[in-house]
């Protein structure tokens, strides 16, 4: 068939002017946060309702058309890019909010619900929804669940997974399947459920999803500590890991504080210059844990661990200080830069980093890097920045000669070459570095039970099939 | 080939000793606590390493020999019952706690490793592994992830899945695969340790865990309430959940904690007779915690919500109080009792629960019903008990009669026919009650991708190919 006849048939799959060929539409609905892939689909369809879904991915199946899901774009594996032809399934007009339980403490959402939609609806209701990250303000439900994000408050909520209290998907074969009924407890066979958190649009849609609030927090309290050295920082997390419930513990490099402080707009933490910082909060929730808190810190200092230090007062200066983190990723994205998301055990923090710092040292000398991340869970974002002098491809092919390296030292440290970007397209060829040959083809004979025509987000995680 | 020659083989797989056959033996691992089912086992074999367990695996699938895997046959459903001449594949010497790491608090285990020496292990490093149930002194680790064990303390700390930081399993093809190496972020595809827990063995083997520990909780203590009726114990429960932060919501009947009573080792909670009673837990970290529990309970006198309550003021006193809910399954197992095991979302409880009795009274006129449960979770233990003078036989055929009934009931509030004793025999043929006819049909797709031939504990779950 034509492209012209396919979009004629998709037409009438969805309500009038819910399907869109232009060229700003195609550009803007092709592509996601990584620039690496020219985005080329056919169209953007924009379903409203399960039935639309489930229509689209017959369609699909019959014609051999290729989807990919689209919710804020926000990604950072090229998940969500579709450069070969593809239909792009957009949710922008599946973004509800359909029902609230304040017993069951659960939210039904449609998959285009913005996560800071639902952070502020629970908020409305005195409650909590705890996944939190630097792109909350325009990534979607559904696209948190493909990729099971994860951000900077993992070390005491967990991953998305873990807010999932049930799924309405549409697999690849255009089944609709209502997977655990929102239940606690449910030991009635194969948690479904799960497979196709993370899956990334490769095994089918989600349609609706019903997320788990918490109780609000108590107080939330910041502080931002100074370490002479990378290593001191661990020491720090332990001590404080040991004596309070820690909701965050993150990390970045004095680099990384300088760009964001020469945005202007955020307020120093103190003046002493230190070569990394550590970013912990906790609910100080009586006086009590306040002073456990300070009592801490001013034991770290005494060991040497800690330089210089702050802790919040106020609401306001809790904003600041997590701004100093939150804005990295977007302050440095004016430089281009090569991101890896890497992660091991949190024990094997210290050798791992020292061991990818001595590669990029002497693989980028005239490279500016920039560490930061959720050390508290041993996530560590590595971003190289592209002088501004040198062309993009250039750049990015400099940077992928080294890719082995930091791989294979992934490997030998038993990491995650994706600890919570994804594999998408930027990480497909290397996913042998973090799975086996055996997993791979056993997660390849998973897709095809769920997709077996191999039309749902072809060429992500694997190579299509 | 004959029963005596495969023997032989499998005496060729294993040390010397470890494959037994004798009467005592076959009756003895070849059952679990379940009653419904006589034990008729081939042989068992008893692995002490990874390698040995694949080579039983390749063997079955070369003489296509049904495997049935055995922990502490503490199960509930007959998922580790040989019926039908199996291989019983019983982990009791691969018993070892192999390492922890105290940064990363966590704990490799050997799949025969028992629930409460993983709990002493970590009390003994000034830490806590949260998943407790009656059987938790019998119980094994591979056991425990096999069905996803739930037991008392979910409304805070989650099922045994929140606690698998990596598996090592033995598929039912053969092949060793590790999942997800203990990591906490790991976004490289579909996440199979997730598949694994909850198979029911149905998959594979777990041959090693990595289980997570958690902080020791702080100065835990229980308190329970007597309440004038079902419908009081809800608002109870909110009450005490928007002031606390609970680490256990239990409920039982008056003739649940008769029963206990009748024991005559456990001291009676106060005098005042109660319909209903509530058993909840906390963290009395602070004075000011302490006092707001009383508050709470304060209030929910004054609401007419709760007649009498007692709180625990030392930890003898706790265990004594815990004791009145965790010894009502052994106490109540001396009348071979018909359990159901079935949960819906914590809002829909009690009219649920009205449902039910009332088809129970209509249809059991005759017969003692005792209700428990985690009520936090909305996970009801409905057990009704054999009249001494009545066969077994009758009995449970009277009891099975009714059966469909509670499911439709079940069913029709979006419940679950099991929610933490899995599905094994005895509820395989009421699967579709919880379970749509697609999603058992990916199901079955799922177990065929990692156990083509049918040999993992087949007729479990579903029947068998």
């Amino acid at each position: 068939m034509t492209d012209r006849a396919l979009v004629d048939e998709l037409l009438t799959l969805v309500e009038p002017g819910k399907v869109l060929t232009d060229a700003a539409s195609l550009e803007a609905y092709g592509k996601d946060w990584t620039k690496h892939f020219a985005p080329a689909p056919l169209a953007i369809v924009f379903p409203k309702s399960t039935e639309q879904v489930q229509a689209i991915v017959r369609w699909a199946n019959q014609r051999q058309v290729a989807l990919v899901p689209s919710g804020g774009r926000t990604g950072l594996s090229a998940a969500a890019v579709a450069a070969n032809g593809e239909v792009v399934v957009a949710f922008d007009y599946m973004n509800q909010i359909l029902a609230f339980n304040e017993f069951d403490r659960s939210v039904v959402c449609q998959p285009g619900v913005i996560t800071e939609q639902l952070q502020t609806f629970a908020e409305d209701q005195g409650l909590y929804y705890p996944v939190d990250f630097a792109s909350a303000g325009s990534s979607q439900i559904g696209g948190n669940i493909g990729t099971n994000a994860g951000g900077i408050k993992v070390i005491r909520y967990g991953m998305t997974r873990n807010w999932v209290a049930g799924l309405k998907v549409v697999t690849g074969k255009g089944d609709l399947l209502e997977l655990n009924k929102d239940l606690i407890k449910n030991a009635t066979g194969y948690d479904l459920r799960q497979l196709f958190i993370g899956a990334e649009g490769t095994l089918g849609f989600v349609v609706e999803a019903t997320m788990r609030l918490d109780r609000a927090p108590n107080n939330l309290t910041a502080m931002v500590l100074g370490t002479p050295d990378f290593d001191s920082i661990m020491p720090v997390l332990h001590a404080f890991r040991d004596k309070l419930d820690l909701t965050a513990f993150e990390f970045l490099s004095d680099k990384a504080l300088a760009k964001v402080l020469g945005r202007g707009d955020v307020p120093a933490p103190f003046d002493t210059p230190c070569p990394f910082y550590a970013l912990l909060e906790f609910e100080a929730s009586t006086e009590e844990v306040a002073n456990q808190a300070l009592a801490t810190f001013e034991h770290c200092v005494e060991q040497g661990w800690v330089i210089d230090g702050v802790m919040s007062q106020s609401e306001q200066q809790l904003q600041n200080l997590w701004k100093l983190r939150e804005y990295i990723s977007e302050t440095i994205s004016h430089w281009t830069p090569y991101k890896n998301d890497i992660s091991v055990t949190v024990s094997k923090v210290p050798a791992f980093l020292k061991d990818i710092d001595a590669i990029v040292a002497e693989r980028y000398p005239d490279f500016e890097v920039v560490w930061y991340g959720h050390i508290g869970d041993g996530n560590l974002h590595l971003n190289i920045l592209k002088p501004d002098d040198m062309s993009k491809d250039e750049f990015f092919a400099r940077c992928a000669t080294v890719n082995t390296q930091v791989f294979e030292t992934v490997q030998k440290y038993n990491g995650s070459i994706s600890a919570e970007h994804g594999v998408g397209m930027t990480k497909r060829d290397y996913l042998g570095y973090s799975r086996s040959p055996a997993e791979i083809e056993y997660m390849k004979a998973v897709k095809a039970v769920f997709d077996p025509n191999g039309i749902m987000n072809p060429g992500k995680i694997f190579p299509a099939l």
